[in-house]
């Protein structure tokens, strides 16, 4: 029986082809412009999972983007692994900030990634790292050492809120049964410090209105006589945090599980730069909640972002106008035990309390989920650091994250089973910005470790 | 010999229509897109000065947009009006908000113009009040009762800060020479309360760039680690007004002429309702500066407002990102005293000092101009007001508006002559904003009233 090590080596220029051809695909689920090609990218998932040697696969419509759904069952007794993962990206935009086309890969060697890195939207996030399982069920059932039964349910609208996944899940809760969820939609902390994410933050993301006169106004004949929605927008904004850049919203802070000095002492143990940091941003200086490091102001607690304002007058040269409408996207990174419902409520309202009687606001939530933590004692983090250890040669640094994958709770909550993250990314590789890619290293170290998974998480549950 | 009010019935179908045919060009000078239709309409409005009587017409050309130059030299002793007014219009965005297309003209009729007002970009400022005094030249031409010398000076880039009206008045004073100077760019407080326009506000105008990180960032990832561009920025503009709306800029109100008590109680005699003012806008209260009246908040007092504001990610769904910059554009409008250049400075100083060490920031100044006030017993305004007096039966109210004409200062310092501001338009034309108007009544009585100022400021000067 071939080994997973020489069936990556043999196969690896047509693993990497298989992922550029997926990545040609702009599956943004953000811009219904791109509808068709999220479509289309859920049947090369289908095709794919085919190929890999799944029994079943079916694309399961849903009221949003459909879901692919794969399984290969060997035997009921055995243990059953659901991967999940998505095929949609978010949009490329700045698009003129990319240096070359966001759908359109490429392979170009950098400082971190020698052997090549491969630019696209969605290399890493999650195309890149979503297939790394599609290629790891090949292997097992081509080189015939498929240990387990495997379950794949890969999604299309992770990047706008995943509303159609619940949906799904909650109506096919035997179908998903499983004992261990496996995602890789995180990263690592470097390429010889291998991690396991073991807490994820939750999510809220508001859009704002504000409306001041009912049209656009000349700045001359109106100035300083009545409320500008931007000016006022901006006040609105600046107040949501204090001087030490605490969050101001009533009651926000409320559920945030504190962490015991043990516990910040030994997450402080992961190795990190804040000069290579600062470096790697062009920055003279961090930024962030007093009283905290920097690690722990991304992963333990919640923030407060604007991600995207507008109003009045961008365009080339100068308009004196004053706007009738300023808008402002707006996303609370929350961290477990915060509710997102909750906090998306304490929002609205206290946004809503702080507006001058001068013009109307409007708050409108996009989506939300929970935070997530998991216990390093599970068999499920045991066989994925013992697999770590055979690829990498050392064992997995427990971490967490401050992105968030709010389905992770969503999970545990229909399904009863806990998630492990396993993440071959690394934070340096611009997921979500312009410029996105995955290292080539990464991409095969991902799928020659995954298949270890199915065997000592087999093992394991004997 | 014909008289203007017949004249006026005469022709005015042939009036109207060809101010049509001139908002059908869409000579915006913000927008280098539209380069060709500016340099047209300067040859619409050269033949249209041919037309009305001008000996020579000129197209002068400039580091910018061209300049129109007409003149009629009836005799040298005689006293010369220059006429001044721009060709070039404000941009019409946000276009979905405008009923019927910016550039294609209609009538309609409003509550406050049952006689019909003509919808389009520029059909008030300028090009609507310009070309009344192109058509008061044909009347006076055309009917023989001319009575002094008559010079035109049209320009295209007034809405982007009239760079080439300086450069071309200080190279031209001998043939820009004149004894008053005659604007139509102005507004008059209501159809049947005649004003003149006796001081303006001046203006600095700057952008504003702030730049966090070199790249856009993951906000879940970096979410609270790193300084957010936009949240900053709304902090940075938020900090410009205390809670009284005082202008927190160092130095700024050092200049600033205060008004007696006396003044201010002539001010409050125009009529003005805050409960119309308030409907006419949909808004629930007015919002400004502390201490004073909404007249007097948007005339006598500086402001600082955005016009625009830009960063991150803006369009359809959410997008999860912490962009590296954020933009906005923001105008100070200044009150006689206050040196805009010297305003501006201290903008860009003061907004460079609040800048956290986490980002960088840029000021650039767009452009400026200086305050003005004008005497009400200079023989200009007296044979203003008489003209007025016969059109509309009533003595104007002298008023100052809240706008600004930059370049009248200039014209004072260069040409040594005092400017005459008689607007026909109403605050409520919307001027720079969707759905700009001027009423078909308007534009008549203009051209009625335009030719008495000749003949009064002549036979004052006798």
């Amino acid at each position: 029986m071939q080994n997973t090590k020489s069936y990556v080596q043999e196969h690896k220029e047509r693993f990497i082809n298989e992922l550029l051809e997926l990545l040609k695909i702009p599956s943004i689920s953000a811009d219904s412009a791109y509808k068709n090609d999220v479509i289309r990218t859920a049947d090369e998932i289908k095709k794919s999972l085919e190929n890999a040697g799944c029994d079943l696969v079916e694309i399961c419509e849903t009221p949003g983007y459909p879901i692919v759904y794969g399984e290969k069952i060997i035997n009921p007794d055995l243990p059953t692994v659901l991967v999940y993962g998505h095929y949609d990206v978010q949009p490329p935009d700045p698009i003129d900030l990319w240096d070359s086309p966001p759908f359109e890969p490429v392979i170009k060697k950098t400082e971190l990634h020698p052997e090549g890195a491969i630019f696209a939207r969605g290399s890493c996030d999650d195309k890149g790292q979503m297939y790394m399982h599609v290629k790891a069920m090949e292997i097992m059932t081509k080189t015939d050492q498929l240990p387990c039964n495997v379950k794949f349910m890969i999604e299309g609208e992770e990047e706008v809120g995943s509303n159609s996944l619940g949906w799904f899940v909650e109506r096919n809760q035997e179908k998903l049964s499983n004992d261990v969820i496996l995602i890789s939609d995180t990263g690592m902390i470097a390429k010889d410090v291998p991690s396991i994410t073991t807490g994820l933050r939750g999510l809220s993301y508001v859009e704002v209105e504000v409306t001041g006169p009912n049209r656009d106004l000349h700045s001359g004949l109106y100035g300083g006589a009545v409320a500008n929605p931007i000016n006022i927008l901006t006040k609105m904004i600046a107040s949501l945090h204090d001087e030490d850049n605490h969050i101001t919203i009533p009651g926000f802070y409320d559920k945030v599980e504190n962490l015991s000095t043990e516990e910040r002492a030994e997450m402080a143990k992961a190795p990190f730069s804040l000069d290579a940091y600062k470096k790697s941003l062009d920055i003279n200086a961090v930024y962030g909640e007093e009283g905290y490091t920097t690690n722990e102001r991304n992963s333990i607690r919640p923030t407060l972002d604007v991600n995207g304002i507008w109003g009045g007058y961008t365009g080339e040269g100068a308009k004196t106008v004053i706007a009738s409408k300023a808008y402002a996207k707006i996303s609370m990174r929350l961290v477990p035990n915060q509710d997102w419902k909750e906090i998306t409520e304490l929002f609205k309202n206290h946004f809503e309390s702080i507006a001058p009687e001068s013009v109307t606001v409007k708050v409108t939530p996009h989506h939300g989920g929970q935070g997530y933590v998991t216990p390093i004692d599970s068999v499920g983090y045991q066989a994925a650091s013992k697999a770590y250890q055979d690829t990498f040669g050392k064992t997995p640094i427990p971490q967490r994250s401050g992105g968030s994958i709010p389905i992770v709770s969503l999970f545990e909550k229909e399904l009863k089973s806990k998630t492990i993250l396993m993440g071959f990314g690394l934070d340096s590789d611009a997921i979500h910005s312009p410029n996105e890619h995955f290292g080539v290293w990464n991409y095969l170290k991902g799928i020659e470790t995954i298949p270890l998974f199915y065997k000592y998480f087999t093992e394991l549950n004997k």
